[in-house]
């Protein structure tokens, strides 16, 4: 069986890292970007270049769009609903859940098959073993081009036929991500007013980094149960340490917007009661 | 050799977790707390009771106090600066560097030898071989006192003279691993909303995890050289991901707060100029 062609319209980093992974892994690949002059190193490597988005879509069964948002998408894909008919749109695009359901419901009105992914990992490491690639909406559509949107390389999974499931994976999972390593650049500044170089610091965050993953487990067991035993510390402790954190930020002039937000959560978390609960049972405040 | 005597002044489950690694170390150990009843279990574990923080201070060289903070720190210890006078004070309390070195200060002035050390697990590991016990002051003073110290288990470390280094680690670290499970439990709550139960986040949330340590060495080197290569991701990029995180928490009534407070030192980066450049960039926003 000879690989399936593939279309991908954006040639952005993502795109190109995109492409290069199909065309890696044999699979016919026409490429077309906004504006031209995007797919150098793609040609020569045995890409086609669409001279328009309405040639690049009639080139593939499988269109794939990774562009900037999905105000970009509706603007690349919007004039070519005609040509897209039949045909299966996957939108690697990062945004929100609520912009895949969306673009979901916009696709059905038109006859274009829709799946709506999350590509979790940077650009230099798609088409690696270690790339995740999160895809959600109808289960036949993604069988059906399973074999092409896995030549990205590492892992695809199909979470479920919510549209918006990827993306809700995704902002959740980049929430996590930058609000961390938020806290680690603060800290690099808190330290380094103390005296203490990032680099001395290194290898102390890395330990508390490798605390998170059994953290983690509890607090999602605690929140999907709603029972929140305190354990090793609790949030009372919590709101105590953050003050300390706050306390040492704010005497070195340093920014205290996020830790003094989070301090104000446990607060609030007091306020309710929580306090010799778990500090995950601050979840049932963020939900407002 | 026989292990030589210790105090533990103070016997909170902190306290009460340092006396039962010195006793099963071996070491001689003379126990008081404020509020009397609170060393069941270590006398019959052959600790001793003093009736008074005299008698306790008196039984030992070295004085262990781990108190709720330094407020009760010098409450437990100012009435007896005379009896600690000629002494070595480890102060295992969790506070700021300033509170470190204020109570260095004080301990100088009595003639108190002083060490400043900040417990980096919770209570239930103490004892164990993955306890992490950071120390500053007198490299002689740590070192007279070192095999007393390393009894707790796991690694001790002497981070420098500067009484205040121990606790400088102290809250950095707390700021990482506070701030990072703000992000995870917001995260939980933004994921629910959106149908992905926290248990099905769960093993995406600690892969993320895992990419941490390589980003906080790369931001360390960063923030250590003034430079500040985008590599994978740009500021830029960061903050147009926070929006979308904020988009969809605010979309769901999760209260945004925290990732609100980030996305606003990301979009003063940009301002600043830094948007090309990698994010660590905004510590230099942070330090004012």
């Amino acid at each position: 069986m000879s690989a399936s062609p593939v279309t991908v319209l954006g040639l952005g980093p993502m795109g190109r890292a995109l492409a290069s992974a199909f065309l890696a892994a044999g699979h016919p690949t026409t490429v077309w970007n906004r504006t031209p002059g995007r797919a150098e190193g793609l040609v020569e490597n045995g890409a086609v270049e669409a001279a328009t988005a309405a040639e690049a879509i009639a080139a593939s069964e499988l269109v794939v769009v990774c562009v900037l948002d999905y105000h970009a998408v509706r603007a690349v894909t919007g004039p070519h609903t005609a040509a897209l008919k039949g045909r299966t749109l996957a939108n690697l695009t990062a945004g929100t859940p609520d912009d895949a359901r969306v673009t979901a419901e916009w696709a059905a009105s038109h006859g274009i098959g829709y799946l709506d992914g999350a590509i979790m990992v940077p650009t230099y490491l798609v088409g690696g073993p270690s790339t995740l690639v999160l895809h959600s909406g109808p289960a036949d559509l993604y069988e059906r081009h399973r074999a092409t949107l896995q030549a990205v390389g590492g892992t695809c999974a199909h979470l479920g036929t919510d549209p918006g499931r990827a993306g809700a994976h995704d902002v959740a999972l980049l929430d996590i991500f930058w609000t961390a390593l938020t806290g680690v650049v603060h800290a690099f500044a808190l330290a380094g007013a103390e005296g203490v170089s990032p680099r001395d610091l290194a290898p102390y965050a890395k330990g508390v980094a490798g605390l998170l993953p059994d953290v983690i487990d509890a607090f999602a067991q605690q929140v999907d149960t709603g029972s929140y035993p305190a354990g090793g510390s609790n949030l009372r402790s919590a709101a105590v340490i953050m003050s300390h954190v706050l306390d040492a930020s704010r005497s070195r002039g340093i920014d205290s917007t996020v830790i003094s937000a989070a301090h104000e959560i446990a607060e609030r978390g007091m306020t309710a009661g929580y306090g010799d609960a778990s500090y995950a049972h601050v979840a049932e405040l963020l939900r407002g």
